[in-house]
């Protein structure tokens, strides 16, 4: 079994990177705060024997070797980044927990036929750089290298200018290499397996999702001279649309997901009609056909403010991440590892995007969720036990083990 | 007659100042900026043989002494500051036709009865510090001093800070002295002169105002795993009152204006609900029944959503203009100033705030406009004629000249 207390132990520190003073971590993707994280991972890999590779993306493979090196590794891993205002375990549990997996195996001497690997994946969030796991994607060959140097935060920063600021443009390729299976640990980040008393989410696949982003341009103009009926007020349109994407979420219930996340207001101005505003719509559902739907809806709605109000409306989708279904052999394999452990257990649909979304795509793969209090992540008070993430971890050494072994 | 090639390459020489890529000005009140504009104006009228004096709001006062020194002032003037994408126009022509008027009177050796003020209010905009007209209204004994000083921007930093930070925080006491009558000259900012084709607006008074500081608080999680029934997603709900809003105003027909300009969405992130969303509330009516309804349909809107949707919500009224109606002698000086003059005419109602308003209450005002292109302000393409503003000029040269005799 793995050491609960170093997992927990390791968690916390990681968590003073970026700590904040509710309690929560706000460390951006390949900001000077990721860069600490990172050195700090790679000097516990380090003293834990382990060998450092780091690709072209900023991903970081640490390397336990296998009886027969020559072998594909089995790989375990997940993110450092956060959210702005981001918890100590999203991402963070299934890095910490592979270490943990990694240091457990030492502890046992237990030397693996197969190979292990510890993954960072670089911006896995999407918050500072859309979209979300960019850097696994490029691993898995969904997007190409250019496009994920190239992606560039608010303020026009690309993620290849921020890799080598920091140091972590590595020299490797990223991908192109055989692996056995790759296994994700993370907590739920919903309510489900704490409603039903569930110690082991067993993942078997993930949600479909559609990003947006979309601008209003309407008309600045004197909030006090300027009668209504001449006004092209790009708030008053935006919200419509963000009233329409809840309501296209409601409407399409059980499970589907609708959220305007980000918006920004020009000019900003007390007593100015706002002239354009900028926004973002996240959209999510297991079934495909349904998330074809609430775009169509979206598309629609949109179109009609822009003609009713003579709006000129840029609508882009920026990202489409269709729903995921994981390897059968790892699924057995973290089911079987919580029965053997004795977990209380359940199978679970993801309604985050992972890491594990995309490597899926390139090997055989399967997640562990653990629950988290009230079902709250990308929020400072996340919150998770200690005895729920050591029993992630277990699950995650159980599997590991096994596909390390055949 | 006043020179009207002066008066506009006076005001094509402060446009400089803050002057933005599309033809217009950024010059925030007590920024670096402004500091710029006011040492020019000064500059200008220690030139045109004026005395200056600033009080403690930073309210500049360039004094052309009369025959008889010991009478009160007639007083023009208007303001320096911009929207954040403001115009060439705003305020900086009501400056800088003052200091028109002390050189023509220069030009024509006439030396009035009572002596003459151009007046430069600081922060009229509200954009920077709310509320609007802070500095005219602590001259008018609306706010206190402390009250004034102590206006912060969304960073923190005070109009004390700010005042003393480039240099204009003055030692005249602020208000406090008889003033023969005040007038200011401004661009319209509406469409109404420009659509009957007359070139004067005689201003009989200005619509009320209320202002408000709404921060609607929910509660951040992610927007994959969160379902739609657990949510509290504070931009959906600030997106129906912003819509509520609008309704407001277009229900209270004709007249009402209904603005939300300021939106901050917090954290911000394309992936997590928002938690947290900060927006502003601008209503204008001319009549105070209505506006007082209108505050009141807000009121209930806003904690119905509260209510309903389990949100905490801070609501504030932070200004409260009543509506104006400006002194009988000056609105009959303007009008029979732009009779004299020959140009066509019309009374009319101010849709924006301005220092006259506040003026108003401690010594007789009138005000002056002049059309502006298609009646858009606030807007980096705000525009209008050299003809038009030689009118309003000569029209401020009548009206100061005619109260500065009796
Ligand atoms: N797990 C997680 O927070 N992923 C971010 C990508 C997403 O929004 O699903
Ligand atoms: N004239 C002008 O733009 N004043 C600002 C105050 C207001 O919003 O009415």
């Amino acid at each position: 079994n793995v050491t609960g207390d170093r997992l927990w132990d390791s968690l916390m520190e990681m968590a003073k990177i970026g700590g904040t003073e509710k309690g929560g971590c706000c460390r951006l993707a390949l900001t000077d705060l990721d860069r600490q994280g990172r050195d700090l991972f790679v000097k516990w890999c380090e003293q834990a024997g382990c060998t450092i590779k780091v690709d072209k993306m900023g991903n970081i493979f640490a390397r336990r070797a296998g009886e027969d090196d020559s072998l594909p590794p089995v790989m375990m891993g997940s993110h450092l980044d956060t959210q702005p205002t981001g918890g100590k375990y999203d991402g963070v549990f299934g890095v910490l927990a592979g270490l943990e997996v990694v240091r457990t195996l030492n502890d046992y001497g237990v030397r693996t036929r197969h190979p292990v690997e510890v993954a960072v994946w670089t911006n896995e969030e999407g918050s500072r750089f859309a979209p979300a796991m960019v850097a696994s994607g490029v691993f898995a060959g969904v997007f190409d290298l250019d496009y994920g140097l190239s992606r560039a935060d608010l303020d026009g920063k690309t993620m290849g200018e921020e890799l080598a600021r920091i140091g972590y443009a590595g020299e490797e390729e990223v991908g192109g290499r055989e692996i056995k299976a790759f296994f994700e640990a993370h907590i739920e980040q919903g309510p489900i397996l704490e409603h039903e008393e569930k110690t082991i989410g067993v993942v078997k696949g993930a949600q479909g999702q559609r990003w947006y982003e979309i601008t209003v341009t309407g008309q600045e103009a004197h909030a006090g001279p300027t009668p209504m009926a001449r006004r092209k007020d790009a708030l008053v349109a935006a919200s419509k649309i963000v009233t329409e994407v809840n309501r296209i979420g409601l409407d399409n219930q059980p499970y589907a997901c609708a959220t305007v996340g980000l918006l920004n207001c020009s000019p900003n101005s007390r007593n100015t009609i706002p002239g354009e505003v900028f926004f973002t719509v996240d959209f999510r559902h297991p079934d495909d056909a349904i998330l074809s739907r609430m775009d169509q809806e979206l598309r629609a709605y949109a179109n009609k403010i822009a003609e009713e109000g003579g709006f000129d409306m840029a609508f882009e989708q920026i990202w489409y991440s269709p729903p995921v279904e994981f390897d059968a052999d790892c699924v057995n394999a973290v089911r079987t590892g919580a029965d053997i452990a004795g977990y209380a257990h359940m199978d679970i649909i993801s309604g985050a995007g992972h890491d594990a979304c995309y490597i899926n795509r390139v090997a055989p793969t399967g997640m562990i969720f653990v629950p988290c209090e009230n079902g709250i992540s990308h929020n400072e008070e996340e919150e998770a036990t200690p005895e729920d993430l050591a029993a992630g971890c277990n699950v995650l050494l159980h599997a590991v083990v096994e596909r390390a072994t055949v």
